[in-house]
């Protein structure tokens, strides 16, 4: 089985991309390091000190005597995608090369059209490949819970069953993203649907939820294997930055009044639901949603939770919501099928928060507090670092 | 009443600025001319020879004393988004500007990521534009009935109630488009509805369905002032290319069985229609659409029904769909909120084909037969210009 991850430079393609490595699969990586660019832009940085990805590969050598290939290129450019692809000649892309966060694309104009262009033409363009070079070939695309919103009625797998007016159909679920970045997302799966039936592709969207964690069985054989672990207002995700501000003594900042429900997972999960797509790949033609997170919990629940969890001192406290979400909502999403096909998921407990917690006290002195503060307001249209820097250079 | 025109250059953009001149409001047009740009990349043109953007207006002022201030540029250029909305500060956006043939999006790779750029991008300068220089702006925004695919439930207008075990919610309807052009109008919708809730603005979705007949009460007040009227396979789309067909002696193309049914307008609906939105604007904040057509058709009833009509010979030919497409199907879609405005139908009737039928008679010495026959095919991934230019360059 041959499998390309695309971004596999990042917080979940590199670890992805040695998992099925050790599983015995033939893996290909792909990144343009632009995620390491978005650090420059906003003065940001892993807290957990991460090797290149030559060296990671490299290491990885020596530690597995496992081989992982490399391709450098940027999947807007089409050339490149369609190279890659007649190259290595996956069976399975596990899709995570698109610019993954909500806030940045809500700085400003320039950083919505940017992460709808990388993220939609990149996506078009893999689907171009894939119906050119090999339309057999099993698109695993990472999707994301947010691209649902907060419906009031329950979340399903990606379609719904709808009774109206004495008739019956099972249509797309309807989608409600609260931000650029997740309506990007929300255009990548109607492209895809489109693309299974009109040239008979085959896809799995994995609508992910909140990933928290650093290790896994291979990022631990060697510092030099590390993934990413991001802390700052831009990248970090909610439950990530709990235990890091808890682990700082800085108090877990909630916004609004923490009643956003949000399905998380274990990135060893993440891992394990990536294998579980591509060993069993839908039909030619088959568009298929699965949505990928164990639990559900409130903001706050999540944040009491690392307050309890951590032995020192730790403070909840409310900020305002830079974004505009409903506070107060039903939530209840199906996810059922990744269960069916076989993940135990490793629920959030103790000790694997406290695992967390130690690697962060490692690499605590790594931290820049001026990062960890919410910097983009979805309200507002103007890069706040226009302002940052104006403040920086004395103007 | 100011009223901004994107796309005014277009088929429907200019009937439509002279229309609402001619009502009193203060209107601008803003073009890139690049849909005359096709013209050339395809090798067709419109039947009716149409003047330049500059001479309509100039035209336009000596046949009814008023004035349309023209505004050149791309709509992907952020900066001249900015300018023209900060110079002419509308009430009303009508965003006509965009890329709208289904074929040409599925002529290539390049043609469907083109189409998606410039469509979306454009689009998302607009509404930044909107939100950072009057926010109370509103956008009458361009969609189609195709963004809806053809469901086995009633179509309703954007939003549908769904009752879900034993909850209920008002969801936007799903979509299932059938192209990449179609699912560029999804995508469009979907950051339009996010930026009323998210920034506060207003916009009018008009859903339309296929629009026939190339005269309104101001085309007709001068040649110059003429709309053009596509035939090519194209852009052409399938009622006026009925016509065409008929006058020519040529039979009268019906892809499939011709089983499709569509929601079909009058140009002149089409115009009167979008004064009704600008009239009649929604609050801040609020996002709704319009389902714009009067009648449904089946493909093969409009072809029999132009057949009849022509006084001539006529013969309807079925021939292999190019598109991907549901050919049996239920189809019933909602449309009752412009009539509920005031919108007063022109359905199709002999009168009405009769007018189109001298148009074409009298242009039709400016017909080129090979821009009829289809060239786009749904399944394939390939332009096929370059095998017809490779046999026209003898290669």
């Amino acid at each position: 089985m041959k499998v390309l991850v695309l971004g596999g430079d990042g917080y979940l393609g590199w670890p992805t991309a040695m998992y099925l490595s050790d599983q015995g699969m033939d893996v290909a990586v792909c990144d343009n390091f632009v995620r390491r660019q978005y650090d420059f832009e906003i003065g940001a940085e892993s807290l957990v000190p991460i090797a290149s990805l030559q060296e990671r590969i490299k290491t990885w050598h020596e530690v597995s005597g496992k081989s992982i290939k490399l391709y450098v290129g940027d999947l807007v450019q089409a050339d490149f995608v369609y190279a890659m692809m007649a190259d290595f000649r996956p069976d399975a892309i596990v899709h995570f090369g698109e610019q993954r966060s909500a806030p940045y694309s809500m700085i400003d104009r320039g950083h919505a059209v940017y992460t709808q262009y990388n993220n939609v033409i990149g996506n078009l363009n893999v689907i171009y490949a894939m119906a050119d070079v090999d339309p057999a070939m099993h698109l695993v695309k990472l999707g994301s819970m947010g691209e649902y919103g907060t419906p009031n009625i329950d979340i399903e797998e990606g379609f719904i069953a709808i009774e109206h007016k004495g008739r019956r159909d099972v249509l797309p679920y309807p989608k409600q993203p609260g931000s650029f970045y997740h309506l990007s997302k929300v255009h990548d799966s109607h492209n895809i649907m489109f693309a299974c039936k009109n040239f008979g592709l085959r896809s799995t969207d994995l609508n992910q939820g909140i990933v928290y964690g650093t290790e896994t069985e291979q990022t631990v054989r060697h510092p030099r294997l590390a993934t990413r672990l991001d802390y700052d207002a831009v990248f970090g995700t909610v439950l990530n930055r709990f235990c890091i501000e808890a682990v700082l003594g800085h108090p877990l900042t909630v916004y609004g009044q923490g009643t956003q429900i949000r399905g998380i997972l274990d990135i060893r999960d993440t891992v394990r639901c990536i294998e579980l797509a591509v060993l069993n790949p839908p039909d030619r033609g088959e568009y298929r949603v699965f949505n990928q997170f164990t639990e559900e919990f409130s903001v706050k629940a999540m944040a009491e939770l690392v307050a309890k969890t951590w032995p020192g001192e730790a403070r909840v406290e409310m900020v305002d919501d830079p974004r505009t979400e409903s506070l107060s909502h039903y939530y209840q999403a199906t996810h059922t099928r990744l269960l069916e096909l076989g993940l135990t998921p490793h629920l959030l407990s103790q000790t694997l928060i406290e695992s967390l917690f130690r690697v962060i006290e490692e690499n605590k002195h790594r931290v820049n507090w001026e990062s960890i503060q919410p910097s983009v307001n979805w309200r507002h249209t103007k890069n706040p670092a226009s302002h940052l820097n104006a403040k920086l250079n004395g103007l």
